[in-house]
């Protein structure tokens, strides 16, 4: 039975499993569980994952949730995944561990935030949290600051001063990713400051694409769609002659 | 050269490391780093931990942090620890790493904000915050509900039905362990409605004494000394009839 994937692309480490998955030639079939229609909390997707977040997975009788775990599971489980992704030795897989451990209670606090009060909360209804935004903003200047200055050490293209990325670079910048979203202004103002953390998202796509680019694909119609839907409230708002602005995004 | 282990044990993810240590009769030595008095913050513990948390290892050359990429590379270069603490199965092996995955967003953002709230801030002259401790109370509720009815399954006394520890165990019960420093009635009222969860925390302890006892008897002192500064209060208030209660604890 082949492993299933349950996903939504707009879902952050959703997005780094299925990268993971095409990237290493796994034999998948994604299971659309779409976020937007509230598919994540109903009954039988709680039979898959009862803390009801994406991604999960189902690989034959074995049912898996939690993103990094699955990485790992993926990485140590099926054949011919290269070494870099997930070493073998023991100092340089623990040093993967402590970037991922880290990312749990940093990192993905910061964009996440940002990107549920900006985009997902006015779409089902609820209110804009300016207060929470600001907290999401602290968390990711914070967490872009410490990738900067210690993750993104020695001369290495990726974290740990790696040649080739881990999972821990997948996982990382697919979260960062979900700033893309926000206008080209916002998204600068919050990533601009971090030279080596912009090299280092531009590596990681580089490495992984073309796979990279697809699955971030869903990005780009979000933001548009964003985009459009404010030229329209201008247009009724008597603001006629607004330029389109072009839209700009590195996917 | 021994490893070294850098701790408070008022730290609880500092408390699951040495803990285990201990219990695998591994050759360490801890080095205090006492958080009362700020030393994770000074630029010779940074050198150890750039990120200013307890705990962290070095080991030889290795510098490690983050306590459960600590527990994993204890586990796995160590000689001759039991199976049960870190499975080389690799399904029951990546359960675990769920489990430690959800920890982090999860149970680990209850009893931490309750005690900083309750104890640390006040020591340290910051304003107790009722919102924090509400949200702390929150998260813990919702973690401990999700340990009773699905971490906890089957009829094994450790979490994911085992019938022995894992690192998984040790890293969650030293959470919340964290609120033995609470008055009976306020941890009673937290942990009193989960009843599998109050007899895998003694399932756990029990595995894992009379290091467990030990290493948490830190906890009893905090206690006994708040205990003591309330009396002295009441007393002051005119309150010189009221009793000592006795102090109760599980450690």
């Amino acid at each position: 039975m082949k492993l299933k994937v349950y996903a939504d692309r707009m879902s952050q480490p959703a997005r780094a499993v299925i990268i993971f998955c095409k990237l290493n030639g796994i034999d998948y079939e994604e299971v659309r569980v779409d976020i937007s229609k509230l598919q994540h909390l109903t009954p039988e997707y709680s039979e898959i994952n009862p803390m009801k977040q994406l991604p999960a997975i189902v690989d034959g009788r074995f049912k898996l949730f939690e993103s990094h775990a699955i990485l790992i599971y993926l990485a140590c489980s099926y054949p011919g995944i290269p070494d870099h992704w997930y070493p073998a030795d023991v100092c340089k897989r623990s040093e993967i561990h402590s970037v991922l451990d880290w990312h749990h209670s940093n990192l993905r606090r910061g964009p996440g935030i940002i990107y549920q009060n900006i985009i997902s909360m006015p779409v089902i209804g609820r209110r804009f949290n300016p207060e929470a935004v600001a907290e999401g903003e602290k968390f990711l200047s914070a967490s872009l600051s410490k990738i900067e200055s210690f993750w993104l050490k020695d001369k290495g293209q990726f974290l740990l001063g790696g040649n080739k990325p881990s999972i821990a670079d997948l996982s990382l910048v697919c979260d960062i990713m979900q700033l893309e979203v926000l206008d080209e202004a916002d998204r600068d103002r919050l990533l601009g400051p971090y030279k080596k953390v912009e090299q280092w998202i531009e590596n990681t796509r580089s490495a992984a694409n073309p796979h990279f680019d697809e699955v971030h694909k869903i990005l780009l119609k979000v933001k548009e769609k964003r985009q459009n839907l404010r030229l329209k409230g201008a247009n009724n708002e008597g603001g006629g002659s607004a330029m389109k602005k072009p839209l700009l995004s590195r996917i």
